[in-house]
Formats: C-alpha cells, sequence, structure tokens
C-alpha cells in the first residue's frame, strides 16, 4: 500500500485520513478533536540500511522491492481537554503507543486563539476600557492575540493568551493596524474569561502607578498620521514606475528534476520533507554520489523581546515550537516569490476533525545565477577561463503574526551548501506617548514604539560525511612565537593551524580574532591528496547570543541561544533544542539540560560517532526608521563547505562561461 | 577646452597625451619614461561648492557654466633611473610641482618585469641550476617574478625582483605551471643580475643545512599527475553538460541610465572613476537627492604569506600598491563575466613613451534580481504584500598573477549599500617533497603544497551623510543589570543601547558578543520620527586581523590590518592606509603612523567633522584541496545600511510584484 512511497516522505493526504480514523475508532469518544498528524521519521537504525539499499545501483531491485522500516504516525489530539499523543503504525493499521501531556499545551490553535478574540471584545469591562479610550470616529479595534511568553506571573498548567490592542483608522482591512498600537492590553484565561487588564507603560517603568482608575488615558490625536500604510491599495503608497521588467528564460527549462520528493541537481541528489512544526527539512543529502547531510532542518527559533516593563517580557516567541513553521507557511504564488521555472511542493496538516488540510505550494524549487562561480586568466597568453555560479533554491516563508521570515537553502555547484534567513514583515509595536523615548526601543512613527527584541535560529546540523560517524574539529590560526629557539620563525611572519578534536557534548563560541573554524570531519576517512580527514566546515553567521539574564525565564526556555555551536550524539528524541513543548515552558528541557544531565552521570563522546551539530545565530533587532512599515528584508547566512572533502575544486568541470550561451545584451 | 568633463572624469586619452608633451618639453631628457598620468581629484574644498552648484537645480545655469576646479594630473616617470613625480595644471598647460622619490620604487612595471624573466633564464649560473632538476623532457620552465616583499635581507634602494620557479609538462601555453613548483627561486639586481639563487625548504625548517653542494635536487617523478588542468582546451577537463541555459531577458532595457561617467538608477546617483591603483572608485553617491557617500573606494590589499621559512616570508603582495588594481583590470567580456542588461566603462592607462593605453570594459553595470525585497501578509484577510529586491552592479575584476579578485558594489532600492570581494583564481604554490607535510600549508597536489595566507582588504569610506560633517558612534547592546534597585528590570529581560561618540582618531575592533555596531552619523540633523542624528551602519566582514608579529616588517607594512575599523579626518593626502608607495616599503607610513604622529602632538577631533572610515578585512585563508586547481570564489561581504537615516522604509514603493510583471514558469 505505501510501497510506492519513500520513508521520508511526509504523510499523504490519504494516510492522514486513515490515522485519524484509527484513532477515531481507538478513542471512541466524541469530546476530541486533533492538532497534528505527521510523519515520525523512521529511526536511523532502520533508515540509514534502506538508505544503503536504495542507493547500491549494482543490483537494481526497483525502488519497490526495497526492504523499508514502517510508517509511523505521530498524532497530538485533545481528548476531554487533555492533551494526548499516539503513535500509529500505518501498516499494521494500529495504535502503538499513548500518553497524556499533563500540565503542557499542544502547538498554538487557530481556532482557539480566534474565540479568545472574541470572548475578549465581547467582555463588558473590556468595552468599557475601550470607550475610555475615546478612539477617533471609524477607528476599528484589532485585537491581536499572543502566546504568553513565560513570566513566572501566571498559572502555568493552564493556557494564557495575551490580547495586545491595536486599531486601523482605514476600514480596508489591509490597513496596518501595527501604525496605532493602544494602551490596553487583557490576559485572557484558558476558559476565555478576561484574567487581567493591563495599561501599557510609556516612560522607563511599568505603568501601574500612574493609572487613571482604572482606565486608560484617551487616545491623543497627534499620533495620527499616514505614513504607515504598506498595503498596494491604500492611499499614500505610490509605487514607483521605474523598475524596468526583468524576466528569466530558461529555453530548455530548469537543470533540476524532480520525482516525487527527490531533487536532483547538478550532481546533488536530496530529498524534502515538510511537517507541521519544522515546515521544510531537507533529508540524505549527497554530492556526486557521496553522503553529506543525513538532515538539514531549521530547528527552533526564539524571539525574545528586550522591554523590561511588564507586560512586555510575556512577549517571547517560539515560532516552531509555538506556532510551527508548517502551519505558518505562505502560498508561494508563481512570479510574486520567485523567478524563472519553479517546482512547488505542497504540505498537509491536519484539521480539528481529522480531516487533511492542504497546504499548496510551500516550498519553491527553482535556479539562480549568483555571479562568478570561478575565473582565470593567464597573464602569459591574456587567455580567461570563467564559469558562472548556477544555484539551487529551496525556498519556504512563514508569516508568524507581524513578521514574515524566509528560509533559503542554496546549493551550488562546488559542493558548498549556504542557508539563509531574510527576517521581513512589520515590527511588533507598543504604544509610547508623543516626545517620550526609552533605552530599549525605537519611535517609528508618532506614538509607535518599535521595541528592541532578538531573533534567534537554530540549525540543526546532522552530518553522514561518507557516512555516520562524524567528528568535529575546532581549528584556529595562530601565529608562531617568535625569539623562541625551539620554533623557527625567523622573520616573525609564521602562523600554523592545528585541529583540535572535541570529545564530548558541549556548547561552543565563535571567535574571529583567532579565525575559529569548525569542521565535521570523518576521522576514517583521509582525503588521498591532503592526508586529512575528510571534512565541511561551517561559515557560521556572526551574532550576539541571548541577553536576557541567565536566570530569566526567557534564558531558561531557550537554552540553545547561549552558545552559537553546540555538538551532541544524534539522538531522534533530540531534535528541538528548546525541548519538545515550548508552548508556556519553564524551561531546563533544552539542549544545554540534556548535555547536563547525561554529563552528570558519565560525559558522552562525539569522537568518530553519529553526531550533531547545532548552530546557533540571529540578530539584535533594534529597529531602524528604515525598518517601517514594513520591513526590507534582513539577512543571515549561514553555510557549510567542503574542506578537503573532494580532491579538488567540485566545480571545475563547470561549463566556462561564453555569450553564445549567455546572450547577454550591450547597452551602449 | 574641458567644459564638457566632469572634475572627477578620469583623465581623457587625449589629455593624457597633452600632460606626456607637456612633461616632455618640460623635461627635455631622452633617457626617460612615463610611468603614471593620472587626474589628481580636486581637493574637497573646491570639490564641494561644485557639488554644491551642479545638485542646485533651482536656477539651472546649464552644466557648461558652472564653475569647475582645474584639471590637475599627477605624473611619475623615471628621469635617467630617478623616480620623478610632477603635478600638471591642464587648464594652463602647466608643471605646477615637481620632486624626486629618492630611494622610492614605483609600482610595478611590465615592461621591466618581463627583462628580469629573460635575464634571469639566460643566466649561466640559472641554467645550471635548472639542468641539475634534471626536468621531464617536454618541460618548459615559467619564471614567476614577484615584488620583493621586505624581510630586510636586501638593500630596499635598490628594485629586488624574486624569481620563482615553475614548469609546465603540456606544450600548450594554458596549461597550469603552478601545479609544478620547482625547487628553485633566484633573487635578480635592479640591473638584471642574479643576486642569490635559493633552493627551497621542504620540511619545518629552512633547507640551506641540507643543500645538494649548491644544486637543487633532481626533480621527482612521482610529482607528475593530470588533475591539475582548469583551462578548457587541455585534456582531463571534461566539462559537465548539465546546466541549461539561463538568460535575462529586459524588454524594456536597464532602468539605469548612464551619461559619460555618471549612474542614475532607482533614486540612486553616483559617478564611477577609475585609476592605476584603486581601479574603480565610486565618487557623490546619492540616493533620492541625499547626498550619502563622498566616495568609496578600495583603499589597499595586502596578501602577506604565513610560511616562516626562507624565502618564503618575501612572498607578500600589495595589489594595489605594488600592482595597481587598475593596472591589472580585466577586459570584461560581454556574457561571460556578467549576464543581462550591460554597460561597460573603459579605463586608460600610460605607456612608457607617454602614450594612452585603452583598457576597455574595465567595469561593468547591469541589474540582478535579488529574491524578496520585503513581504507581510495579514494573516487576518490572507492577503500578501511581496516586492522583489532589483539591484545595480558594478563589477570589477583584477587578475594579479595568480589571484583573480572581483570587486562588486550592490546598491538597493532600500538604499544600502553591499561592496563584495570574490577571491579566486590559482594559489600560488611552493614545492614539496611527496610524504612531507607541514603546518602552515596544505598539500594540493603531489609535491604541491598550497601555502597559508592571508587576504587584507581595506575600504576606504568618505562619508557625506546630509552634508561633510559626520561622526562617529559605536552602539552596543548589553543587558540590564538585575537586582539592582536603581534599575527597573524585574524579569531580567531588558536590555539597551547607549551611542558612544568616538572623539578622536583612533583604531577599532569588532566584536560580535556585544553587537558592537558602528555608526556614521551627521549630528546637526535628526531624524524626525526619531529623534536621533541621521546616519548610516557599517555591516562588517568578521574576519581575523594580521597574523604576522608587531614586530615583522608584514605588519609594520601593512598597519591598517591592525584594527578592523579606523576613523580619521578627511586629507587627500591620506588615501591608502599602508603608505603611498609600497613597493619595497620598510613600514611606519599608515593609518597607524599618521594617527600616532598627530597624535603626539594634539590628538584630532573626528567629531562632526569631515571624517573617514576605513574597514579591514579579508581572509585566513588556510587552502582547501577544493580550491585547487582554480578556485571557487570565496567571498567576502561589507554593507552600509541607513539606519535611521530616512524616516520610512526608502523601498516601500517598490513595485508589487506579480506574475504579469514577472512571466515565471510553473515546471510541473
Amino acid at each position: 500500500m505505501t510501497s510506492h512511497l519513500h520513508p521520508l516522505d511526509p504523510l499523504t493526504a490519504d494516510e492522514i485520513h486513515r490515522v485519524a480514523d484509527i484513532i477515531r475508532r481507538h478513542v471512541a469518544e466524541k469530546d476530541m478533536y486533533f492538532r497534528v498528524i505527521t510523519l515520525v521519521e523512521p529511526p536511523k537504525c532502520d533508515m540509514v540500511p534502506f538508505l544503503d539499499q536504495e542507493h547500491d545501483k549494482s543490483p537494481d531491485k526497483g525502488f519497490a522491492t526495497l526492504r523499508r522500516p514502517a510508517r509511523i504516525a505521530k498524532v497530538h489530539a485533545y481528548i476531554k481537554k487533555e492533551f494526548n499523543e499516539f503513535r500509529v503504525n500505518l501498516d499494521h493499521s494500529k495504535v502503538i503507543s499513548e500518553r497524556v501531556h499533563h500540565g503542557r499545551q499542544a502547538h498554538i490553535d487557530g481556532e482557539y486563539v480566534r474565540k479568545v478574540e472574541l470572548a475578549c471584545m465581547a467582555d463588558a469591562g473590556v468595552q468599557e476600557q475601550v470607550q475610555a479610550l475615546k478612539l477617533p470616529e471609524g477607528a476599528t479595534v484589532v485585537v491581536e492575540p499572543w502566546t504568553y511568553g513565560t513570566d513566572g506571573m501566571s498559572d502555568m498548567s493552564k493556557k494564557v493568551t495575551m490580547c495586545w490592542f491595536y486599531m486601523r483608522l482605514s476600514p480596508d482591512p489591509d490597513a496596518n493596524h501595527y501604525a496605532y498600537p493602544l494602551d490596553l492590553c487583557v490576559e485572557m484565561s484558558e476558559d476565555l474569561k478576561v484574567a487581567k487588564i493591563f495599561h501599557l507603560p510609556s516612560g522607563e517603568a511599568d505603568r501601574a502607578a500612574t493609572d487613571n482608575n482604572g482606565l486608560p488615558k484617551e487616545f491623543d490625536r497627534r499620533k495620527i498620521h499616514d505614513t504607515s500604510e504598506y498595503y498596494p491599495t491604500l492611499p499614500s503608497t505610490e509605487q514607483r514606475t521605474t523598475t524596468k521588467p526583468y524576466h528569466i528564460s530558461q529555453p530548455e527549462g530548469p537543470s533540476f528534476s524532480i520525482s516525487g520528493n527527490a531533487i536532483s541537481w547538478e550532481k546533488w541528489t536530496m530529498r524534502v520533507g515538510f511537517n507541521y512544526r519544522e515546515g521544510m527539512t531537507l533529508h540524505d543529502i549527497r554530492y556526486d554520489g557521496r553522503s553529506l547531510f543525513y538532515r538539514l532542518s531549521l530547528a527552533e527559533m526564539f524571539v525574545p523581546y528586550g522591554d523590561p516593563r511588564a507586560p512586555f517580557p510575556r512577549k517571547a516567541a517560539f515560532d516552531l515550537g509555538n506556532d510551527g513553521a508548517g502551519v505558518c507557511a505562505n502560498n508561494l504564488k508563481l512570479g510574486c516569490d520567485c523567478l524563472g521555472h519553479i517546482t512547488y511542493f505542497d504540505g498537509w496538516l491536519v484539521s480539528h476533525s481529522g480531516d487533511p488540510i492542504k497546504m499548496p505550494n510551500v516550498i519553491c524549487c527553482h535556479e539562480i545565477d549568483d555571479g562568478i562561480l570561478w575565473k582565470h586568466t593567464n597573464p602569459r597568453t591574456n587567455n580567461a577561463a570563467v564559469t558562472r555560479s548556477r544555484v539551487l533554491v529551496l525556498q519556504t516563508i512563514i508569516t508568524a503574526s507581524n513578521y514574515e521570515y524566509i528560509f533559503l537553502f542554496y546549493f551550488s555547484q562546488d559542493a558548498s551548501i549556504h542557508y539563509e534567513v531574510r527576517a521581513t514583515g512589520i515590527l511588533s509595536t507598543a504604544p509610547i506617548d508623543v516626545g517620550d523615548t526609552v533605552p530599549y526601543g525605537t519611535v517609528v512613527a508618532p506614538g509607535v514604539l518599535a521595541p528592541y527584541h532578538q531573533h534567534m535560529f537554530c540549525l540543526r546540523i546532522d552530518p553522514a560525511l561518507d557516512g555516520h560517524s562524524n567528528s568535529l574539529i575546532v581549528e584556529e590560526s595562530h601565529a608562531l612565537p617568535i625569539n623562541d629557539p625551539a620554533v623557527h620563525n625567523p622573520f616573525g611572519v609564521g602562523y600554523i593551524t592545528k585541529p583540535v578534536y572535541i570529545e564530548t557534548e558541549t556548547g561552543l563560541d565563535l571567535d574571529h580574532r583567532i579565525n575559529r573554524v569548525f569542521k565535521i570531519v570523518n576521522e576514517n576517512k583521509l582525503n588521498p591528496t591532503t592526508g586529512t580527514p575528510v571534512g565541511f566546515k561551517l561559515l557560521p553567521c556572526y551574532s550576539q547570543m541571548l541577553l536576557a539574564h541567565p536566570s530569566s525565564y526567557h534564558a531558561k526556555r531557550s537554552e540553545f541561544a547561549q552558545h552559537a555551536v553546540w555538538v551532541t550524539r544524534q539522538s531522534e528524541e533530540e531534535m528541538f533544542p528548546a525541548g519538545e513543548f515550548t508552548m508556556q515552558s519553564l524551561g531546563g528541557e533544552g539542549i544545554s539540560s540534556w548535555i547536563q544531565s547525561r554529563r552528570d552521570k558519565e560525559k558522552r563522546s562525539v569522537r568518530n560517532r553519529d553526531i550533531v551539530l547545532w548552530h546557533t545565530f540571529g540578530s539584535t533587532h533594534n529597529p531602524r526608521a528604515e525598518d517601517w512599515p514594513v520591513m526590507p528584508c534582513e539577512k543571515m547566512v549561514v553555510g557549510l563547505k567542503p574542506v578537503n572533502f573532494f580532491e579538488r575544486n567540485p566545480g571545475l568541470d563547470v561549463m566556462i562561461s561564453e555569450q553564445e550561451m549567455n546572450l547577454s545584451v550591450l547597452v551602449e
């Protein structure tokens, strides 16, 4: 039944249906609804033999005959308000495990959130607050519910939702309500009741002391302005007409070929995956038949706000763990989100009732030209050889309320991979009195404060360099000493590198000052030319780590944000470096805790083992006026580059760039 | 006569002719030849009023009527072997200054170098050495002369040339001779005599002790291999045929318009310059009519090698000061070095005899698509607005013997500028015995050592943010203290920034750990929204600084490579941060010395003054096997981004991206 599927293929619509049926029959309870039905990727112990068979081309037995691991689904479902998890074996149509996650929260529930919004607005007390604001005529109040970033002030076993208030002055529902943050915030309880009403601070301390008899101050008309719209149908959003059309033409079609979820392009092969939490995942990445990476995925991201005044410390979003990158994935429209010849991948989620929900075009695949790949002119003959760099792009975009994140993998002909994050969208704003300033935010429009915050991403890199036993080397460049009779450095110009192997699981920091390089290597496989282990190096994104104090909930909940690089032993149970359940988490469940808990018993070796490298990077985003009303992309780039993995430049055979192929046009 | 020229236009062929005539008449000496005839850009005191007139559109008097500074040329000429410099006023056809640079060297002289090569090979002693190598039949010896990187062992008042020996086994002159570095190096004196013969070391110390009676060891046949060619006509260079054609079509032509050396594109205006030393320079850069930068240029680069064994410490190239980025500029061929609709700029140099030499297509100008500029999907309406980022590219490529450097300026619609360096070409190699290794180099082919080295670039940024009085702010992001009763930080999550103005000239370092940001601001001009000075921030390229010991000649000669960021007062005399004459320089003439010499008297304020920011960046290049035989581009990127310069996103008005404009193709 599933023999046409690859074990790493996401669940199909049909499979989701079947799982829902199995669970419904198994549970036999009407008060139940689904949150997640997703593939449990087979454990490596099953998957590696499968991949070995699949890639063993010698006696080609046909894909359908391969011995394959069971199709297993994971299910999150609420049964009588209890958060349940099941595993279902699809091959045997059987529930194989079940448990209740007492006191934990599943990822954010769009349907519930809409109920919160309505309940909040319907509350008489809230209405009284809104009235007190004396909003301008024609104003529409917009409630923006947020997950509760733990600050220790509420009962964590119950769902808490923070409702932030904004307004639109235009009747157009695409008017930018973030331009009018209101002096109101409501904490809603799990059972849709108003738990607490906050008025928002304006100066440097909490507001409470200056409160207006429990009511907010009247809305200050001086805040009304017309420079904060971005949506093209709205007034004051004229578009420049100077940008001439620019088309990509690929007369012979793209250089990639796609079969199911398998992509093959310019010596690369890989598989694309998609799930509700991580969104796009990549698997079994090979170049020229050699295994490079078992799995690449964005494993978590955290956006803590740096405004110390209550209730702002509750703004701290885990966009993967809480919101789900797959849940938030955009439908990428042809000709809008990318150019050229494009193939799209769809994804599938599940509804409360267990029906599969199609997410069309969540990943796009296309090619770009990236300028010159390599060039040399022989000055003796004046003969130049130049090649252009064609790049394969896999892109997915998520919308997390106000913000957009664009996640891109780039594959190059020289066997390097780049992962790029582009942050765009709209700043999450807070009100500020006209004329006021604070040292933890930027005033981006009259009465609009864009608070400082950080975006912390964690890329999970599961390497398989010529096999699954890999090691991590830290290599620095150090000057040779001078005036040391034992060292030959007569002119003081010598410098060397020395590889240091990391022996046990740990977190590490970047240091460009000593050119600290992180290399994943396979010690069992020496490069015949260099005589050193084959490897790939990380080109890190230099970023500030988490600013919140280690004792804060922000820090305890986002352990991965303490160090830029982590190395652990691979484990199917350790996919999410802030822990599996981040909603209202209290901390102590992340990567640092994993390592510490084992260290307390016995340190775990990461030398010549199946390891995982994690790279934490991001931006300390202290907004600019130029980030308003919609933010030009802020790019963050991470690279993975072969280092003595190949015997020579793997892009050496790329075609020489010639005008007869490229058809450029001379503009006199 | 010159009224059609802009004061920043490089000298024309006609002007070069005229200057040569004026000098010839003035000098009246037959034993003389030219090295340089180039524009002296007008001093700012003259240039700023000119630009003010030019950009004052109100009473348009016509370009030809503007009061303009004199056209001044700088001349380097050798007269009876003395290095002379002249300045010529072209408006008055008059020599206005002259001096002799005693004991200094002009930039490298291609004609002289060819004489060195011939003289070296013709020397009987050298021939005896070559014979002793017992090279394989059919081998062609290739001599590669290098400028002498000062090591203190030779008389610096005389020209010294180092001849490194290689061979080709193929008769094809495009065969890669770097694949066969030979055990021979010859120091040539100024008068073309052999001064010293070196045999090259193989193990970890100098070779002298193990010498073979003054003769090199026989060439080891085990070094012969066939994996080091890159040139497409040679055997063993098969090209992949999988990369399908990819064309850029711009049916309405490019979005830029060019008049002379002035470019106008998407609210940007700027002027392109070109000279023998810096190659491409950019001037008077404005966005939407507002002045941003007076001048942007790569000011110097230094490539010191890290192999401590003599004579390798003599390998230390100033590719601008010694070689000249303009002199080494490639002729960019249509459809090879860039795609799309392309305009080229030519440059002019001068021959020994004073004739102008045309350098065709040294700079190319074209557009690229850079993915998404900004996007937001309103989750309430599901309406998305997305714009694509069109980028203007100005590219120049230089060949410095073995290496290529691609220098690119990128201008974006969001008013940001990026400067990218791509290092490509061929590694400079040295011989190593088969089986040997050293800790300061990588064996990239049998018998071929690619020594460790650094590439240190210095970008000179002369800002003019809304005027010429600018300041430098260093701004860091710091957590607020906890448990300090004077500070409101109850949840431990607050952080703030505090701008610190740099008061006097100095060198500074990067620190991503505290998000250290360098902002150029105009304190006289506040952003009406944020209330803070208008500014641009540097997006630095995080790199290791110079590894050579401070006492070494490498360090003394390349002062700019001590710190990543420098700020000085603007001075027409201070364009080159390693000093004006880098050929065989002894050091003490660079940016650190300028600052120190003034500090000894009186520290010079850089607060609200005409300042220059210098950014040193680069790579510690410890070669990979993948960098051989020709290196895939290694990218280094620096950015300049508005920070509260504009009142809002300057790319807000970019057209919404639609399929009807973009004509993408769906691949099913």
